[in-house]
């Protein structure tokens, strides 16, 4: 079983920099190369503290490339609708590049009204920007001269450089959330998969990702192949009690940022977006305590947490559990604690799964 | 005096990959970090072997800025004609966070016609492009909410994120070429300037820095504190006739792919580009021979060039030589060998100049 790191900002000024937000990711990226971990994802998000600290995924993972030598670097996701897609496929080519063929190129669709609105673009239309954005980047990689004549880019004779060191191209992971429809159009492109569960819904994600094993099957895609990663909040120390009151003053502050970036979903409604206005609330009915119970989160003990990475697995199949260690403004000392810990007395007890996986 | 390099990739497939390049890149950075080099600048080009391995300097330098503690990092140019400049002010105050304050912004107007096409963007507005951009990142980086009505980007109400560590925002640099306006405008704006010097116009070239210069002083800024980068292919070796011929080969695969890029203005003319199609028969008749002869590249031992860089001083007054090291493909040897006899044998006979200036 493979375990990744998931570095999502989620802080206030006040309670971190971002020049010391980016020395804390980069020093437990180093470890994490060291201690086995396999993948590093950053996010792409504007304005709120919820993301915006990285608004250029790449340019993050192009410094965790330079720290690392065997993690794989995965945008988590990027975003067609507000790139330009020879800009998009240039940028991953080069991390790809720089990382020695280590880079997994996740896209989504966004989900932020004040992110359209900043770069001009319709809520309506992202499911038409991502698929041709994908489809563009796909081509610029893998085809010598490309012209597309698309909705909302065109160009003619384009040779992208530089060409990436994965052939014939860099893994495709497609972010996915609320609709059965997405995970199902992953599976028959043979995308792979990145979740973020939400509390209260884990009977229905787990039906959506066998759905898209279905459909990756069903489409000829190798059978088995497809990899799926899964966000969790994860916090451990010694005992029950230091973790569940450790995981407490950062996780509101995830809740805290994520409620008031989702705060421009008020009043607005897409047909593009159907029960995103729900979502809003839900966000904001979330507490540490109910991400415990709802089994999104990993606190507690090492023991612990083994049981809660064996109900993952067992509801989900064979997932990558991508975690969160240093959300909500949390002190280095604390992140590296949780990725120590998670190393040392958790990974083991699933290893066979990795080796065999592997 | 200062001493930075200037990476500026000019090499084909069968001489090096673009992954091989960038550790090339990485490895040499992190030597002159040690060695006392003053900044590392990357370029924006696309398509083309010129250039065109680094679509975004940004993300290569994010790297670099990942492998160091003391170089400067610069963008020799970014360009607002091919960027949003939400994502350009975002990116950039990325990489000064990265870096701990150590970025300086370039920008350029760019000029190959074929960029501009696959871009959808008329060569004729690429003044109006590259002002307006450089208006709208200043702003986003000092202003707390932006709203902009331009001929070319439109927003509302727009905080960015990250802000930059540099205050009130990181330094920002200009590249000219060939038009006195644009050294005059840069003085006049407290901008600083990045200049590549062709053979043949030395003179010419020193009158413009002259001007810009005085368009400093007399707009107020403070005197003697304007900065001029010059671009200058570099290449020592232990004995003249070593140098001379390890020059050669390299430097002309630069000239091959420095003439293919331009090859798009045949035929094309632009009111905005007054002077460009004569500088495609200018750099098609460049020679090894005639880039030494027109002192626009430093080649010989190191008495020899550090003989050249007093006729730069002398003739530009104080600047900072930008030097290419690793051009047309050289192997990393070769680089590395330049890296270190300027390092030891150069770079002292200017050091009273670079305390004086610091």
């Amino acid at each position: 079983m493979r375990f990744g790191l998931n570095f999502f900002p989620s802080f206030r000024p006040r309670d971190l920099s971002t020049a010391e937000y980016y020395q804390q990711v980069l020093t437990l990226c180093e470890r994490a190369d060291a201690l086995g971990y396999s993948s590093v994802k950053a996010v792409e998000h504007y304005f709120h503290d919820y993301g915006g600290h990285t608004p250029s995924p790449l340019v993050l993972l192009a410094a965790v490339a330079a720290r690392t030598r065997r993690l794989r670097l995965i945008t988590g996701a990027a975003i067609p609708a507000f790139n330009h897609p020879i800009k998009l496929a240039a940028e991953m080519a080069m991390l790809d590049n720089l990382s020695g063929g280590r880079f997994d190129a996740g896209f989504g669709r966004a989900f932020i009204p004040e992110e359209f609105d900043a770069f001009g673009v319709a809520l309506d239309d992202s499911r038409a920007r991502f698929e041709e954005g994908i489809t563009v980047v796909k081509r610029l990689w893998t085809e010598q001269r490309v012209t597309h004549e698309g909705r909302f880019h065109r160009f003619r004779d384009v040779h992208l450089l530089p060409r990436p060191v994965q052939r014939p191209h860099p893994p495709i992971w497609i972010a996915a959330v609320l609709s059965e429809e997405s995970f199902r159009w992953a599976g028959e492109q043979g995308y792979h998969l990145m979740i973020v569960p939400f509390a209260g819904s884990l009977e229905r994600t787990a039906a959506f990702v066998r759905t898209y094993r279905e459909a990756w099957a069903r489409a000829g895609h190798p059978p088995g192949r497809e990899q799926v990663q899964m966000s969790f909040h994860c916090y451990l120390a010694e005992t029950h009690a230091a973790a569940v009151e450790g995981f407490r003053r950062p996780v509101e502050r995830y809740i805290e940022v994520f409620s008031e970036a989702v705060g421009s979903w008020e009043g607005r409604a897409s047909g593009a977006y159907r029960g995103y206005e729900k979502m809003v609330a839900a966000v904001r009915a979330q507490t540490p305590q109910s991400l415990m119970d709802g089994r999104v989160a990993f606190v507690g003990t090492p023991a612990e947490v083994v049981e809660q990475v064996r109900f993952v697995r067992e509801t989900f199949g064979e997932v990558e559990p991508s975690m969160q260690i240093n959300f909500g403004g949390l002190p280095l000392a604390e992140a590296q604690r949780t990725l120590e810990l998670f190393a040392r007395e958790v990974m083991p007890a699933f290893v066979e799964t990795h080796t065999g996986a592997s």
